[in-house]
């Protein structure tokens, strides 16, 4: 049975919202913006590795010169809820205007959550979890999401990801965690590590791919998840191999809008499967980018991509040969980004995988939101899927 | 000299912001989520001919069952001060939760300073027009814009144009004045005059190929407005001479983010020529699209188009070719679109545009913002591209 999509704001037309988005501030030297905030108090919140970093060093001597700002918190690992509890109230007691996150998606999330205890200090995690509305954030402060890594798209989406005490997974989705504003600091990804570059833009690439195949993606989401898409499949080889500064900076464009989009139209298949994968610490990117390729053929003969293999000039005779030739085109860019291309690939045991995959199915189903996938062919056909993402096709 | 241009965050750096735009809903009866607010009083501004269609006889007696409405006025003209004058009052009387404008440029732009107005009854045009920020809006109601033409894109800016009591024109500009939401209705498109169709799809083509002319334009603006641009030529055409549904619902999608993207990133040198058209009322769209070329030819040879020219094909040993050949596409579409391609051809009498050049010159330095179009050669070098657009090449 058809589950109501929380993306439609109306079940009986086909139609979904393109959201209000934050403000994005972009360019070489974007970061400058910070240091001419009036009256500003910023509580910042970033990767450890930062903290000894250049950019960091600049940043609170170059720029911050008039501005008061606090470090709350340096993010090492996902975050988890024993890992934010301390700096709960450390947040509160410096009363900032702005929460300042820098770094990738766990750094982001984590300030999410501290911006959510910060506006409502009457919440504990059980509010944040409960799968209820937020109440509307007072505007106490704003936040600043400064993504590192071009893919996660932390900094455009009003969810996140955290660990909990029992070691188990919450999602928080809310509009309030939405950043107020972004900054794509061009000058970041200079020094990003190639494998950075290629998992995050793979979970980038991910996200308007699996965005187009929901049901009720709109004509402007789509238009926008098409264009993201032949640019991501373009720039993504460059910036991997060369570093080229071009290529990154569009990749960190792209890696915003992508988030952009699976915020307004919702996540595919391929971040369905993922989910028992965390407990083998395989990073995100990788898994997704496992599962996307498999996604894709078995949504044929939908034509959710043919219009980006098309914009690629991919060859074919019909709709569906150019789509395997954009799948083909995909794997061929794993093998120029060093990605494995099958489950098995990544590491996780056969043995284990095959014993456990009714409770993968399960935990897909349990996700929902899939019944909007269009194409989706039920439940029992998930195995067959699994199976083919493990050993290749 | 360069004036600072009012688009760059910080002039010292090359760098815009992209803007948080308005929640965008749109598909075949998305205006029934007008029925869906609860507790709502809606403040109905609109277009005079849909007074008697179909189209609002349905919403009133099928969609608006459960909302308290009251239809503020009918727009016949271009908005003037002494035409809304008589409805402050009754705006303030009714006191809507929601302001709603049904129709082109000329209805959002009414129900623009009628909120204003609302929002602050302390308020004169002379505080409107007086060029200094707004006083940020109280929140009594929001604005929701449902444009029946598809290029104006006053439903995506801060910006509105009005006639003053001694006929000169106010243009005002404020982030204030933007409105809330966006319905983008595809039921109001079946009806569109085919003159309607080429003269707004001219105008949207417009507000992106000037965007990408401003010198301050960030990745990506540039991005979407080169996506938008390919899709307008080929789908407006279309839209045209068929009718095409599909066509129609794109070329709606592509003018709101048209104007989304002037209203980012301002608009180009055929936005500044135009001024001096509206005393011979020559159709907005009509003369913006007589100008665009010849300003295209007059950038040349900066690169602002050839991502347009190579994403469609367009064949040429160089990037100027590449980009001339464009130009010869638009002209080529002009002519299925029986759009004029010299001013001579609008009706605008040579003595008198021979007389006046000199004056035209002047209002368009006095607009400013001309120095922050790359490519731009200087207050003398318009004499030439004036004359060029009224003689053709």
């Amino acid at each position: 049975m058809k589950k109501p999509n929380p993306y439609c704001i109306n079940n009986n037309i086909n139609l979904t919202k393109h959201l209000s988005t934050p403000e994005v501030i972009m360019g070489h030297g974007s970061i400058g913006t910070l240091g001419n905030l009036a009256d500003a108090r910023l509580a910042i919140v970033l990767d450890t590795y930062l903290l000894e970093s250049e950019f960091f060093a600049n940043l609170t001597k170059n720029i911050l010169t008039n501005v008061e700002y606090s470090v709350i918190c340096d993010v090492k690992d996902e975050p988890s809820y024993a890992a934010i509890d301390p700096y709960i109230e450390k947040i509160q007691t410096f009363a900032p205007t702005h929460i300042v996150a820098i770094g990738g998606g766990s750094t982001i999330d984590t300030a999410k959550a501290l911006w959510a205890f910060y506006e409502h200090p009457e919440y504990g995690w059980e509010d944040l979890d409960s799968g209820r509305p937020l109440k509307p954030f007072t505007g106490k402060a704003a936040m600043i999401a400064v993504p590192t890594t071009s893919g996660t798209g932390a900094e455009a989406t009003g969810a996140a990801v955290y660990k909990k005490y029992d070691g188990s997974k919450a999602l928080v989705i809310d509009k309030s965690i939405r950043p107020s504003h972004v900054i794509l600091e061009f000058d970041l990804l200079a020094s990003l590590p190639p494998k950075v570059v290629a998992q995050a833009g793979v979970d980038a690439l991910a996200h308007v791919i699996g965005a187009l195949s929901v049901e009720t993606i709109n004509p402007l989401d789509k238009m926008i998840c098409t264009e993201v898409a032949v640019k991501i499949l373009k720039a993504l080889p460059i910036s991997y191999t060369t570093g080229d500064a071009a290529a990154r900076d569009t990749m960190h464009v792209c890696a915003y809008l992508a988030g952009d989009e699976i915020n307004n139209a919702g996540g595919g298949l391929e971040h369905k499967l993922d989910m028992f994968a965390k407990a083998y610490h395989i990073p995100h990117g990788q898994i997704i980018g496992v599962f996307l390729p498999y996604t894709m053929l078995y949504l044929l003969p939908e034509n959710h991509y043919l219009e980006i293999a098309e914009q690629l000039g991919i060859p074919g005779e019909n709709a569906e040969e150019k789509q395997r030739g954009l799948v083909d085109m995909i794997w061929q860019i794993y093998d120029i980004l060093g990605m494995p291309k099958t489950v098995r690939d990544t590491g996780v045991p056969e043995r284990a995988y095959l014993d456990n995959l009714p409770k993968y199915v399960e935990m897909v189903e349990k996700i929902g939101h899939i019944y909007w996938i269009k194409g989706f062919k039920g439940v029992d056909s998930l195995r067959e899927l699994y199976l083919q993402s493990y050993y290749g096709i």
